[in-house]
């Protein structure tokens, strides 16, 4: 069997180099990382993990708490995430922390006590002060992905913004009848969905349309986007000619809803999203692209530096989401021209 | 710092009952596991890991390997696994094996290789034979989550009898012209989606209706399965009057294609198709229902056997569905009458 000498050989690196490659601790470039992983499947090399765990102190392990892994956002990031670890030859455990369950209180009560793991990574947890804390006090980096504290490096949106942005491009539309479907008071997210809120009755305030705006709950979920947007739209007084959705699953959940009620999209109502989800494009849905599995990626960069450096201090990495422009959204049409529009 | 004595007899029971409640190796009652896990927990004692490990020889921990974790059916089978593994005090740690990716061979070659794991659960994955011979060598016991073969335990719908039910419901409504959407010439599983394509061919031959027969590919999933319905039902001298979906992700694309086009599901087109996603009840499609979430934790239930006693047979277990009918599948209609259907 080969051991590590021979790798560093076949690679034309030194065997500490060789080491750092493989295990994903301390800095390589990753042209010789590739070099690297190569000679060693080629050499068919596999590292003892016992034995470097003992050597090193690491356990060549990254523990990912998540509180979903059936929604696109919570998939998409966790595969990101599993991409990069897989690349630095690093284990993956995962638990799935639901909001409020018993099962969450365990994972952090006792299974992350065990410690087995070299860093965590958070998605989309908004984690209480108190999980927080529990985080903390494992004395491992810890990354965040969502959320908006400084306890931590965390990457996320920048929601308050790209709600802005949406609302804008309703308003430049023409609409000033717009409302704003998802939040509720049962939050699951509370951050992200109240600062998503907050960017547009912001910009609805700076438009002089503070009057205009409201607000229906819906959990970002498609079928109870779907369930929002048929109460919405059903009483015709109040129905607005143009929706910003808290994300892609509740604004196609609202555009199949109108086309159920017979209101032509984007003639009779114009719909824009936040995600840029993979059924996006099949309902021709405007929305703000983020890419959750580049998320995933930029978190595991952000964990491995602390791992290599527990001095750093926190980061927060605050992504710009860009538009795509589809069919979904369109300029405000009079009354007249919106209902003779067929479905 | 508690230790297991404190809580075996908080919970008034044996120190090696404790131990085997706390662990998940070994049989206890639903009951004693709960009172003592209620015990470990209100006393805080968190088992050493380390010191479990080199008394057991094993790791508390199970490998998961899947092909993709970002589709329904995946998502599900994890939460179910992961509730399992939780509820009996262990780690998970996923592995994402593409189909045909660099990463899935070196899952297959470096990762499972270092034997972090006591078992391994294989989902949806359709191992090659090396693959299975990889698994195998490991020495540990392997479950699979779909499939067809004898060399491990299996968790699987039975997928010909699925087809062929969902095929013979859409004949006993009247229809003849009835077509199977999904499976293709590079298809990902293999078995499932040959398996449901055979059921459907036999149950047409079954009715005296092979030369009705058709099979447009699609891909096993929404956009695909919309893509290929716009093709299957544009065609006014070809188009079936019900459609038999290999799963709920094409039909449900299939129904929106159909809502596209101006077809009245169901007046102008039946559409029936296998599983139960989430989004089944949204679009009133009738469906053979399966449990994912309730495959993961069987897989884990077997597995826990065969870790225990590593001498056990394989088992498989073919699960039978239930038809969930709702209103996207109804009698077969004169033309005069589907073509006066509103949409």
């Amino acid at each position: 069997m080969s051991g590590i000498a021979d790798v560093a050989r076949q690679a034309g690196v030194s065997k500490s180099t060789a080491s750092r490659a493989l295990s994903g601790s301390g800095y390589v470039s990753d042209e010789t990382r590739d070099r690297v992983t190569r000679a060693a499947e080629m050499l068919g090399y596999v590292p003892s993990t016992n034995a470097q765990s003992l050597s090193t102190g690491r356990t060549q392990n990254i523990g990912v708490v998540m509180p979903y892994v059936n929604r696109w956002f919570f998939a998409e990031v966790l595969e990101g995430i599993q991409a990069a670890l897989l690349e630095r030859g690093l284990d993956l455990t995962l638990y799935d922390a639901k909001p409020g369950s018993d099962t969450r209180e365990r994972i952090f009560e006792s299974f992350l006590t065990r410690k087995r793991f070299d860093g965590l990574i958070a998605v989309g947890l908004e984690p209480e002060e108190n999980e927080l804390d529990s985080m903390l006090a494992l004395g491992k980096p810890v990354v965040n992905v969502v959320g908006n504290h400084e306890r931590t490096s965390v990457v996320t949106l920048d929601d308050p913004l790209t709600a802005r942005r949406a609302t804008e491009h309703l308003i430049e539309l023409g609409h000033r009848r717009i409302a704003f479907l998802g939040a509720g008071s049962r939050t699951r997210w509370p951050h992200v969905e109240s600062s998503r809120l907050d960017g547009y009755m912001q910009s609805m305030a700076d438009a002089g349309l503070a009057d205009e705006a409201t607000h229906t709950e819906s959990e970002l979920t498609l079928p109870a986007g779907y369930d929002a947007a048929v109460e919405l739209l059903s009483d015709t007084r109040t129905r607005p000619t143009a929706i910003v959705a808290a994300c892609d699953e509740v604004a196609i959940g609202a555009i199949i809803a109108a086309r159920r009620l017979g209101l032509h999209v984007p003639a009779a109502l114009s719909v824009i999203g936040i995600d840029d989800h993979e059924f996006a494009e099949m309902f021709a849905l405007t929305t703000f692209r983020q890419v959750p599995r580049e998320q995933g990626a930029a978190a595991v960069e952000l964990l491995m530096r602390q791992i290599q450096d527990p001095t750093l201090a926190p980061v927060i990495q605050r992504l710009k989401p860009r538009l795509v422009v589809r069919s979904s959204t369109g300029p405000l049409r009079s009354d007249r021209a919106a209902a003779d529009a067929t479905v």
